[in-house]
């Protein structure tokens, strides 16, 4: 059967594959993901939700190796794989795969590696190249196994154990067959419910995917035994998770197809389903100057995903409102913005919005695109508004450039670290497979 | 909908149950729960899945508050919750609910909560006491979500983590909202996969459970947020795990019925699907002074779960070899005994065992039920030999005396404590809720 070894197949990938194979525009990609994450990650470091696991679990932490990006702090190396994972994705801003199902890659795999690289040195390309294969493992799973058919997997969490412990493993040094071992160990660690987005587990999940895929690179370099047909097997991840038998899409293309080419980067701070309403309705506030009180009705024509994974009614907390389409209208109708300043719990709660939410209905058309919408907006005047988002903007059709990354990263960085040293940072991740010492990327994070 | 407030109903159950309100017979099974626990926890605490746990993990260890259950070494109270849980279920000699599914309840659980007893003292009631509460909670969950159609999750690994966090947020002090979302923290940690039996694996599982339900239970305590419908939501662990929702099991007769009162205890150490097998084996065997050569084939009539759980072909190792009911059979008929001793790797190699293996057939049958087997041997002279066993040793209707279990503990712990410290040992669980200080059990499994 050709599915026998895929999962050994994955492995020896991993650790052939060579940086010099990969194309300049892969690598690029690479970089603009790393700043990114980087921007979105510092700019979560001090959220509630770190805070909280700090407060929690600090106490716990072994040998304080590894950087807190963006922090005073240093954790040991899982622990701050964790919580640089929560930071990572709690302002839900981090950079998206969006083809057949929704996975964050960075953060599931980054404060692995970062940690690593502070506790044994590496270069910069080796950091980077890394990252690519992590990514590629976890957005292979991702798309193969939960392309279809999810009945509510928290799919980041579901792959990325398997993406970190994948990176990690090479960077520690293991061979096929204990890399092999280790992609078991973190498949048998599958975590996320979606019943957690909107709350502060949506971000906890990633972040022990991350610790968690480590922690497997770890006990398999020792020689903790495991299968070696994790996801393949009959009662393995793809048929326990999601009876998925199919899994030639793992394997086909390697080393000449590149997941990491799909990733998106988010213009708004909240679900990306809901990006085209954002940029639509921001595009009809601008052009008619319109006032909540001017609006009867919004109806929204859209992806199914956007009623099934952003359909929370009445949001009352700021995180949830991240997976409100009332709200996201609302907030891009009354604010013209959908950045993190706008997603607060005061903004969920603001009677304004909360009113005009009431006036806004969304209908689901199967052969609406993810990345496109339909609305129309109802004047009290009996003015009618019509407008169709082909492409969000921040899709991959129409991406946001490197100076908008640049522009968001310095956005979010500046506040915690100065405009100098945001500066300095973003200038690191640019030519980041240049630098001798990666470690010199988590240094850079923490304010002198 | 009757549904809408499981998780709470639970976690108020958890938080408002007294111990005096417990019958006698419940409380003295969870006596015998904790010595065979303790027994195969000392007994398993050496073994190669746990030294090499520690050698991958034990450098990140916070502070060691916590000890290692027969050994010297303590680790922080994370950590060895994880490693103690690994240890409690290695040899797969540990106490099992086999009801409508396969659980082992005790080494999910009773680690988080010693180690916590370590930190902060408890009497012993009020150990035993939570020890019965986490048993409750994750058995319900075991048999009501997981205990028909089950794809291959490893059970314990999936429902562990919810009673670890029921009873460790209790012992920690927390009100029914926070212990709520503990439950939600431990139900987006779902682990293990079947295809991990007979590896590391199938022993890590239940050790990280153990620690994901003390790590949620933490953080919930310090306001991590969580759904507060993690089990019964419609994109909670109850519908995405197993398509669940028919829930009431979960509820019904909390505070009459007990769980802990179908905990089995094995006298053989493997999977409890075998017992039925290996004790009448062991039976025709000493009847008829059986040898290895005499015997032409040996045709077994068994429940469906034995082939699907321990059916392994040919194994070649002492873990993989408890999963398989033709080495089961060779063990028995050859060796006259199943206990830890005899699952070697050397004896998963051994010539005689494996010629006699190749004979060895089993047909399922619906109608047996899971503790009965039917046995039929025939010798190279045509004496055919048959035997049913309607209930094995170790199972409900043929459990195991308190000497019994008093002789197993010994069995284990003398080895690795002596004589006099093991006495001392199992004289302290049967008085376990008398103690004034619950931490001295543990302190009493570690060699002076």
């Amino acid at each position: 059967m050709a599915q026998e070894q895929i999962t050994r197949r994955l492995a020896r990938y991993v650790l052939e594959s060579r940086f010099e194979d990969i194309p300049e525009n892969v690598r690029h990609e690479a970089k603009r993901s790393l700043v990114n994450f980087l921007g979105v990650t510092i700019g979560g470091a001090h959220h509630e939700a770190v805070e909280i696991a700090l407060a929690a679990l600090d106490e716990f932490s072994g040998p304080r190796t590894a950087t807190l990006l963006g922090r005073a702090e240093k954790m040991d190396i899982l622990h701050a794989s964790l919580v640089n994972g929560i930071a990572s994705t709690v302002l839900d801003f981090d950079a998206t795969q969006y083809k057949l199902t929704n996975i964050h890659p960075s953060g599931l795999v980054l404060p692995a590696f970062l940690a690593l690289a502070e506790r044994t040195p590496i270069s910069g390309a080796e950091l980077m190249h890394t990252f690519l294969l992590g990514v590629e493992v976890e957005c292979r799973l991702a798309n193969v196994i939960f392309g279809k058919n999810n009945p509510g997997w928290h799919v980041s969490g579901a792959v990325g154990g398997i993406g970190a412990a994948a990176g990690a493993g090479r960077m520690l040094g293991l061979d096929e067959d204990h890399l092999t071992r280790a992609f078991g160990i973190a498949a048998t660690q599958p975590g996320g419910i979606r019943e957690m987005y909107g709350t502060m587990c949506k971000s906890f999940t990633p972040g022990r995917a991350c610790q968690n895929g480590l922690a497997s690179a770890l006990l398999a370099g020792k020689g903790f035994g495991s299968s070696e047909a994790a996801i393949e097997a009959p009662m393995g991840f793809a048929k326990v998770l999601m009876n998925v038998t199919e899994l030639d899409g793992l394997t086909e293309n390697l080393g000449t197809e590149f997941e990491i080419m799909f990733n998106m980067y988010k213009p708004f701070a909240c679900a990306i389903v809901l990006h085209p309403i954002i940029d639509g309705c921001i595009q009809l506030r601008n052009e008619h100057d319109l006032e909540a009180d001017q609006i009867k009705s919004v109806a929204l024509r859209v992806n199914p995903n956007v009623v099934k994974l952003a359909g929370r009614e009445n949001p009352d907390k700021g995180l949830l409102a991240k997976f409100s389409f009332s709200h996201a209208t609302a907030l891009a109708l009354v604010h013209g913005a959908a950045g993190e300043p706008q997603f607060t719990d005061a903004l969920a709660n603001d009677p304004v919005l909360g009113k005009l939410r009431q006036r806004v209905t969304a209908t689901v058309e199967d052969d609406i695109v993810k990345d496109s919408c339909h609305i129309k907006i109802t004047l009290t005047n009996g003015t009618v508004l019509d407008r169709h988002i082909p492409h969000a903007i921040g899709s991959l059709e129409n991406p946001m450039s490197d100076q908008d990354l640049e522009d968001k990263f310095l956005s979010l960085v500046e506040p915690a670290l100065g405009v100098d040293a945001a500066k300095r940072l973003v200038g690191l991740c640019w030519e980041a497979d240049t630098l001798d010492d990666a470690a010199d990327i988590a240094r850079a994070t923490v304010k002198n």
